[in-house]
């Protein structure tokens, strides 16, 4: 027993079972800085295999964690899905296919799961091994809570509690196989932002940062804290550092329960063992470790307490790797002395598997096994791995103790009952904001040539546009060319956006692994990300204006080119907008590519440039409505012609492009005085008759006024924006079904 | 003895070192097969450790292979290379580094291979193990001849003789790590069309067959041979029996030296065994199997005859796997009982690399050892492995006996002096187009969904246009119109043959793998590419036209849509050509698709239709006129307007578009009237002002005859077909330098 520990918290070690409201844990905290005592490093030297995870400033008490282990039992597992078959479209077939399968229906099922049961301890590794489609990763989905409550069939218990999702969320961690990091953050940076993300506000600066520190000595990633991650472009961290950065940023929270989908896959044997030593360590401080493996080491297997053997679906075998010799012995299939154990394991299962009767023989040896076993352990001492010699804690004061020992740093509720009065969300939305902006501002600020190769493309495109159409003079031509060079410079902003795909989709899954633990808000990712578009697309458009408006020679001055420049913002913020939100939609990057690109072709053809609005069929019309170049093709064609004091024809270049073209001068005076006779007017060749406005309505620019149409576009904008909410929402679910 | 062989093989098997002339392999297999003999069966029942590869209907010598065996000796080998520093911007940065390094140059030396040494012989495999940096691959790339003979220092032979090029790639094969497979053959095919590909013109069909089928058999692929390969969307064959055919592609001539970079690399356990199964019976069955191995399982250590261990591109352990525990016992680091001896030492190696002194002792212990070892053994029977206990034979006698025994399927010669008279190609160019073409139709005519998705995008591309620009009016507004139409339909056109590059990529890879070991030539792959790609866009073209041609209104009858469909078949063939060298150069999916859309926006840019010609600047005129996009929208726009009755501008449709377009008829027939005096002609309501090729000259389409544009468009296909092949010449070098 400690010797200042609070009150309170002796008071509950010693009536473990008295039903009372604990705080939660943020409170908890409160109370327990406050009565901080100075001899409160006493336990520090022991810091390898009881946890150092982070010294929030209160005692350590004396506790062993195998006094109140924490059990994760799972019992009787059972998850099938439907398999959809190949679209039969020959009814003949399909009848075929009902006789065969008795089924009128065309999906079949198929059993991921079969009745699974086990149970993983706190301080321990239990490792899940099988072959590719035995059923390791739905298992450990299924007790990470990652499949729909109603497909799964059984019970997952903590404590023999059975978990609720929010309290899961909470309390356990979720590793995933691919490591999606920001490449230009360094290690140290990496961990506290998942830091200030997951822990609470209530903890100081200083407290996540020392967490930090406590995680990157636990991590054994001291040598590596101020390097990038890296990629294919920029060196980094090896992969075996990148693998534990992963866990690091998951358990940040020093979670009681860690799950891992093979997390030594594509590492070499070393890096893979450090990782598992790690893991070990992680154990050791309090945890309880589930994962999933393909082919331990024998170095690794060293490190495992439990195997759980699968194939399809059904345990092959459950106990300790010790135990593997004499469970394969005593079923008939010695493995010799110098094998190694489960690899001899698992190609004997795939022999089996082979074989008529499949590997029946050996789920129902291993059930009589398991029975004997535990009878025997029984017999022996009442109680198997010591753990029921003393009465098992009750959930809630598992992890009441357990966070009196330092553990879970996260805003855990004490009380499974109180889960719901527990904010979801470490943060409010406005530090949510902050961090991953500061977070993303961090990342491409060491990437600028992301950035460059952007304003490189644009500038190249605007310096083409501008020699190209290098002083169009006012002229019925040049006039039709001023339309042409609005067409294809709207087009090209929007293509430019294009090229954002891949760092967007890239960038969904990192989004996606952190909303799925409640990292923080899916409407702060949107607003961050929204607001952070903004000045680069400031930059572009500026380029884009500076290098065309003045060497075209487009009309309106400095109002004109402010107009020019915010459109073409408001444009670029449309067009990425849009790109977002189909990056949302897409999971590939060349199919998004692929439909942008058609897509906006099919914007610019129904924009107005190609057929003026009042003369696409009336089928069509809708379609120039969405088309998102119209809006702003519009909004600049009326900044360059709603001068109505401007004349783009005079009186003798009216007979410009017409069969009269080469007509003498004089004749076309001659012809302009007579036509000014018989229409009573006064036509002089300098005299304007066709004005800007004039061209606007042959355009059949009539509808929507010029700053209107720049509402419009930056309205498209929001509203995709808006569409990407509900894709992330509805889109990046992370249960199977 | 054999008791029926040919004359001239037993003079020369009992005076080998007797030099004369030998023919070449076809001309040996002639003659063999002349004098066919019944007996040739007598051996067949011990085809698993002899080769059963293939009976070409000699008789089989009852020599065993190991009476005459090859060896390959590697001596020495070193081999560096020059690595560039990041581009150091300031000068003072460089100085410093000048003075650090004592080197001037800001590129340093990084030495990959480091005087190695070994030796391997036939009828065993020889497997190369270090971390991944060690150099594994470069061994295999150095013995393999795939670096360039003027950076690799040191000597490689084989029976004492130094290998040329030529020679080596008939009687060797070099298998790549990534399996490079058509997805819609049968591995059946796969294999026959390698077959075709490699063996000589000479060996009949039947034999070829005979051939596959017996490889099938010893790669175990027999249950698997009639199943497609498969990819993403196709299921196929497993990952194991997939690089087993990639194996087998590779072996289809029976080489005597056999060099495998990692073939175990993403198998699991049980497939990884499989394959270096069937490379110990591939060994067995006459040959040298060099492979580089990560990490080789207890079982797959049990088939390896040799290990090379390295470390940063030293030899740290040569010798075979039993030794592996007295060799590090010696050394002062015995390998514990149960441990997997690999695992230690490489383990071990990586601690010591961590060290300040390296692997420095260990190299020098191996050396020593090696010395030591070489004592001992010459000690006990005067002679290492029983192979010097008889003379050595000289290589090509060694290499007659060989295919004495039915080795060497290929077209292999018989006298290194001679190899410059063998043909370097098995078969003539018409051939190799042949089964090149046959090949592709049979795996695309497997997945009729990727040309079904590109008809269905020109379908709808075309229904789009086609209501979009439904029966176009003969006004001036329709004029401008059809010019927009012309402009759209014929980016579409090259847009689409975008889609085809991940396909081109994919190939390429196949290509590149297939001419590094000259299956074919590349003259062949590049005109059957071609020829092949004409069916399709012939369809594609007609889809085209038939859907716009008549619903937009176009003018010329039947004869205006054969050119119409005419140009647009060339514009698909200049585009496809187009795409094809780009994918060439490109090796990228994602930058290949964007280069592609930037350069095709600016072909259109270029092409007259926004900038007539006689009003670009005239510094980018040049661009114009390598705008592919010019001349088949030139080809359209002369096929429509080129009639010279046809009127598109009456008397009374002057005035549309002008100021004075909304005054009464009557009024403006009172302008034509006054007009046609003024001008001395008469100008009514009816009589034509503008014709089509008015209309032509407008848009400065006046340089070159529509039969000219078709003819250049196809022109330009040609040209980027021809630079395909220059690029895949230049681009596919497989040597390192």
């Amino acid at each position: 027993m400690s010797s200042v520990a609070p009150p309170t918290l002796e008071l509950r070690e010693f009536n473990p079972t008295r039903p009372r409201v604990n705080p939660t844990l943020a409170e908890l905290l409160q109370w327990v800085e406050q009565s901080q005592t100075p001899d409160r490093k006493t336990t520090s030297s022991n810091h390898n295999n009881v946890h150092h995870v982070l010294d929030l400033g209160f005692p350590s008490t004396s506790l062993s964690q195998s006094t109140y282990p924490f059990v994760l039992s799972f019992n009787n597992l059972t998850y099938s899905v439907k398999v959809r078959r190949k679209m039969t479209l020959l009814p003949s077939f399909r009848s075929a296919e009902a006789k065969l399968g008795g089924s009128p229906s065309s999906s079949s099922t198929k059993v991921l799961l079969n009745g699974v049961s086990g149970e993983a301890r706190e301080g321990q590794i239990m490792a899940v091994l099988g072959a590719s489609g035995s059923g390791k990763s739905t298992l450990i989905d299924a007790l990470a809570d990652r499949i729909a409550k109603y497909s799964l069939k059984g019970t997952v218990t903590l404590n023999d509690e059975i978990l609720n999702s929010r309290m899961l969320k909470v309390i356990s961690a979720y590793v995933m196989q691919d490591d999606l990091l920001f490449p230009m953050l360094t290690v140290e940076e990496t961990l506290m932002f998942s830091a200030e993300f997951r822990l609470p506000r209530t903890l100081s600066k200083s407290k996540k940062k020392s967490r930090v520190q406590a995680l990157i000595d636990q991590l054994g990633l001291r040598n590596a804290a101020k390097t990038v991650i890296g990629d294919e472009g920029h060196r980094g961290v090896s992969g075996g550092e990148r693998r534990r950065v992963s866990i690091g940023i998951d358990i940040i929270h020093d979670p009681i329960v860690l799950f891992l989908d093979e997390p030594t896959s594509g590492l070499d044997s070393t890096s893979a063992f450090m990782v598992v030593k790690v893991l070990q360590r992680i154990a050791q401080s309090g945890s309880i470790v589930v994962m999933s493996v393909h082919q331990p080491s024998y170095r690794i297997l060293g490190l495992l307490d439990r195997l759980v053997l699968l194939s399809h679906g059904q345990t092959v075998y459950s106990g300790s790797p010790a135990n593997l010799p004499i469970f394969f012995g005593e079923f008939g299939h010695p493995i010799p002395e110098t094998e190694n154990r489960t690899e001899f394991a698992l190609d004997l299962i795939r022999e089996l598997e082979e074989t008529p009767g499949g590997t029946k023989s050996l789920v129902e040896f291993n059930k009589s096994w398991q029975v004997t076993k535990r009878q025997k352990q029984k017999d022996a001492n009442g109680c198997d791995n010591g753990a029921c010699s003393m009465p098992k804690l009750s959930l809630k004061d598992a992890i009441s103790a357990s966070i009196s020992r330092g553990k879970l740093v996260s805003g855990a509720p004490t009380d499974t009952n109180l889960a719901s009065s527990v904010p979801t969300f470490a943060n409010p939305m406005w530090i949510e904001m902050l961090v991953i902006s500061k977070r993303s501002v961090t990342n491409s600020r060491r990437m600028p040539e992301l950035f460059g190769i952007r304003l490189g493309a644009v500038l190249v495109t605007g310096i083409i546009l501008a020699t190209m159409f290098w002083h169009l003079d006012d002229s019925p031509m040049g006039v039709e060319e001023r339309l042409g060079f609005f067409a294809f410079a709207m087009s090209t902003t929007f293509y430019t956006c294009a090229e954002a795909i891949p760092i967007f989709l890239q960038e969904r899954y990192i989004f996606m692994r952190e909303t799925a633990y409640n990292a923080y808000r899916r409407s702060s990712y949107v607003l961050a990300h929204s607001i952070l578009s903004i000045p680069s697309l400031l930059i572009l458009s500026l380029a884009f204006a500076a290098t065309t408006f003045w060497a075209v020679g487009l009309a309106g001055g400095l109002h004109g080119f402010l107009f020019f420049f915010l459109t073409i913002c408001s444009a670029f913020w449309a067009g990425s907008s849009f790109v977002t939100f189909l990056s949302g939609v897409v999971t590939h990057v060349m199919v998004g590519f692929t439909v942008v690109v058609a897509i906006l072709a099919y914007f610019l053809l129904f924009s107005g440039f190609f057929i003026s609005r009042d003369r696409i069929p009336v089928y069509w019309i809708w379609f120039h409505y969405i088309s998102l170049v119209k809006y702003p093709y519009e909004a600049v064609l009326q900044n360059e012609f709603d001068d109505p004091m401007k004349c783009l024809v005079t009186g003798i270049q009216m007979f410009d492009n017409t069969p009269l073209g080469e007509v003498p001068v004089a004749l076309k005076l001659k012809l302009l005085k007579n036509m000014s006779n018989i229409l009573g007017l006064n036509i002089t060749g300098s005299s304007c008759v066709t004005t800007g406005l004039d061209i606007l309505k042959q355009q059949g620019i009539t509808d929507i006024s010029k700053w209107n149409c720049l509402w419009v576009t930056i309205a498209w904008g929001f509203f995709f924006r808006i569409l990407f909410y509900f894709t992330l929402l509805f889109g990046s679910r992370n249960k199977r079904r």
